[in-house]
């Protein structure tokens, strides 16, 4: 628009003839400049110097090229309120006709509006201000919790505890519709209280006991049925049953044959049916996450993904079993190794069956995990050569330690040369194609990362050939950490997938 | 399509009379089984054992509801080619009419397609094998690269070492169409050869005398706008200005100001400039990225930004300066501190001035970019508070570490309490936000992740409210690892950031 253009075109337009002076606008950036004024009025105008109380000055980028090349500045000035009162923006103000208002308007792009702002003098004069944005539309994802164990009941605690920020935040509403223990499940489409399960799982019962909402005996299927298009996600946090997958196993896979956006802190699915649920080569184009899976809060795999967009991976060192470097360290000290562990389950870090932890399988789970996803290479459980930690002896253990060595449970992936890489092109089905897996208990150096640790932390080292040597340890005290590690992974798959 | 279908339907049917035994399909899935061949082909067909050698059976996800509920099984047998030719998948041929064979098609669901193998028997059969999947795409991006110091050309010989990598993995072309240091330019909208330009590099000459390309005394303004159209993407890797911003600041603007992506090894541009580049909270939305410029190799922003997802910082901690953690540990040893400076210079790693590095302020750019980045807290480098290492005291350095403590230069952000939270939902333009930025010599506990680290390692220490506490240190000793990041974040922009 010129400055020619008909008054009627801006809204603002008062019915004073054409030249008077009808508006006062108050500039506090390149409008002052005279050079300018000729630019865009044509003319220069007349104008008084005034200020603006309780803000500052901010610069908002100008992509324009027009107003750029006019202000010869590629930002203009743009007010922000202050918490400071006596903050002032000084400025000049201008009395503009309005054919000139139209061309200040179109000078002041597209992302401006004016505004009526008191200024010292008293005057009350109009004023360019960034356009306001208006706020991104709530996103809102109906999730169903499989498993009321430390996780899953520490996740309800955190959409309860986070709601507030995961709406500031992500723009996104999690609401619980299903919650499945053993003992059955409450269900309610249009949302269920956090609190109130909790409440009931802090008493030693079941969900199934929820008023209204109890549904005793029933399992997942069952509530994925009745919720039918009720529902967007699955987490599934139930206990793990490595061998045949057990109700673990059913629920993903029936949620994913519903077409549900999957989060695993259950481990054995991704062992048993890593095809079916994530896909060949682990992309996070598939609707199923497994943070918690593989270092609870500490993003292994998303970090050793990043680091390899650009580098490979020469081998991989893993400890990740807490139980397992609790007990390393308790009979480091002195302790016989059943006495450790016995020790870890009277403070609830072991199981009550600690076999899994203490025999190298639960470590044996993740390496394969983790290899899978960030090495992309296809292991079974049966590949991996697992040692675990029974077989320690205190006395030598302490012997390695007093020659500067720390043993630890080693999770390592190492690459393997030779006619066993020629097949790492070929459909990944097999062992050899170019990675060997193995969990044993190993010595380490003193300053390697991983015998830096303290006892309840886990980690990872990323040995690559460009990017250096990456570490990434996490150290955590209960199940919080795992949880938070499913709600990052609910967030990116509610933000992510399409629904 | 039912048994029942016209057989011209099938574009392999073949002219006999329906009923007829027109073509042997091989079956090594649920075909075979007599329950499924009633309900797909309304009776048993017959069938005589055989196999196919040089294959192994693998398994597909099939998500058509009608087949799973025929077979009992949601995966379906496919064959995978076997890297040992003794390999042998058993299965059944059976002879099927056009219309068996239409119906066949049907319940092998819109996956398979038909492929003629060899059995071992010496028949030819038909087999469902998976439909081809055609690859991606490939995404052609053009790159100048301003600043070919050990980053830049870092870059050079890891674009073109990683040419195959990048094609295969990320289906992406990267070409270099300009390069710029401080002689001048060559520029080639068709492609500059990495190797050319390397050699000039090693024999310490400019880009700009390279035959037909070069363009002695061109910046990087006169190169963009010589290209036009043809170039995508800048990499900023220059000397960084911290006062003035200097020629990479005009750069990054320019490739803004153009649309280009902007990748940054260069600090200064961001502490600069940041609104301007990035914009107010730092979102991977911004066609910028700047990964090399904290932490190297270490993605200490990816991996913060994804741990805080679901959890909130409650203190960052961070060593991101090498050359001043070779100081101090050269120090405990027994060396003056300007000693140690001019041996860590004499071996390559301090820079000539090592004023930025050792009074701190490289730290310092580095943590005002994590904060902004990572943490949404914008602040400017006067904002932080910062004492070097030149006055560290050697016996003192020495007397600490015989107390069990280690002394780092710490960058650290504490949240502060108080007033000043009040003002974190405002614009984000003051000091005041509820973050405080520091950088000083600190003693850390030994057992500290960060007193842990070798003498050339660097790292970051986040402390959360839910996820527990996060620690990932890089070691690398040469500027390899910087350019793979650039390579990472360039990689990043091309497949995500239209163009």
């Amino acid at each position: 628009m010129s400055p020619d253009s008909s008054p009627d075109s801006s809204p603002d337009s008062s019915p004073g003839a054409r030249g008077a002076a009808t508006e006062l606008v108050f500039s506090y950036g390149t409008l002052q400049s005279p050079a300018v004024q000729e630019a865009v009025f044509g003319t220069r105008v007349p104008g008084e110097p005034d200020a603006v109380a309780g803000h500052a000055a901010g610069r908002l980028r100008i992509l324009d090229p027009r107003a750029v090349a006019l202000s010869g500045s590629d930002t203009h000035a743009v007010l922000l309120a202050s918490p400071d009162p006596a903050a002032r923006v000084a400025g000049t103000v201008l009395a503009l006709d309005a054919g000139q208002l139209a061309a200040a308007d179109e000078y002041e792009s597209g992302a401006c509006v004016r505004a009526a702002v008191p200024l010292v003098s008293g005057r009350t004069a109009r004023v360019y201000v960034p356009r306001p944005q208006s706020p991104e539309p709530l996103v809102h994802r109906r999730v169903v919790v499989s498993g009321l164990g430390s996780v899953g009941a520490g996740l309800l605690r955190l959409l309860d505890q986070r709601a507030g920020d995961l709406r500031e935040r992500h723009r996104l509403v999690l609401t619980v519709v299903g919650a499945v223990d053993s003992g059955g499940a409450a269900v309610a489409a249009g949302g269920l209280p956090p609190a109130a399960l909790l409440d009931l799982k802090g008493r030693g019962s079941s969900a199934a006991r929820l008023p209204g909402a109890g549904r005793p005996g029933a399992g997942v299927a069952e509530v994925l049925a009745g919720l039918g298009e009720d529902v967007d996600l699955l987490v599934e946090a139930g206990p793990g049953d490595l061998v045949h997958g057990g109700a673990g196993l059913a629920a993903a896979l029936e949620a994913r044959r519903r077409g549900l956006g999957v989060v695993l802190a259950n481990k054995a699915p991704l062992v048993l049916a890593w095809e079916e649920l994530v896909g060949g080569d682990g992309a996070d184009g598939a609707p199923v996450r497994f943070s918690a899976c593989v270092g609870a809060s500490l993003p292994t795999v998303d970090l050793a993904r990043r680091v390899l967009v650009s580098a490979s991976a020469l081998r991989v060192e893993a400890v990740l079993n807490s139980t397992c470097q609790l007990v390393l360290r308790a009979v480091e000290e002195g302790a016989a190794v059943e006495e450790a562990v016995a020790r870890a389950q009277r403070h609830g870090v072991a199981e009550a069956d600690p076999s899994l932890d203490v025999d190298g399988w639960d470590t044996a789970v993740k390496l394969v995990t983790l290899a899978a996803a960030a090495l992309g290479h296809r292991a079974a459980l049966g590949d991996v050569d697992v040692t675990g930690i029974r077989g320690v002896d205190p006395a030598q253990l302490q012997a390695t330690r007093r020659r500067g060595e720390v043993v630890v449970l080693l999770g390592l992936a190492e690459r393997v040369a030779g006619p066993a890489d020629g097949a790492a092109d070929g459909p990944a089905d097999g062992p050899a194609d170019g990675w060997r897996l193995s969990v044993r208990p190993t010595a380490l150096p003193e300053h390697h990362p991983l015998a830096r640790m303290d006892a309840q932390e886990t980690g990872v080292v990323l040995h690559t050939d460009v990017a250096g040597r990456i570490a990434a340890t996490g150290l955590h005290h209960d199940a919080t950490p795992t949880a938070a590690a499913v709600l990052r992974d609910l967030v990116d798959l509610a933000t992510t997938a399409p629904r």
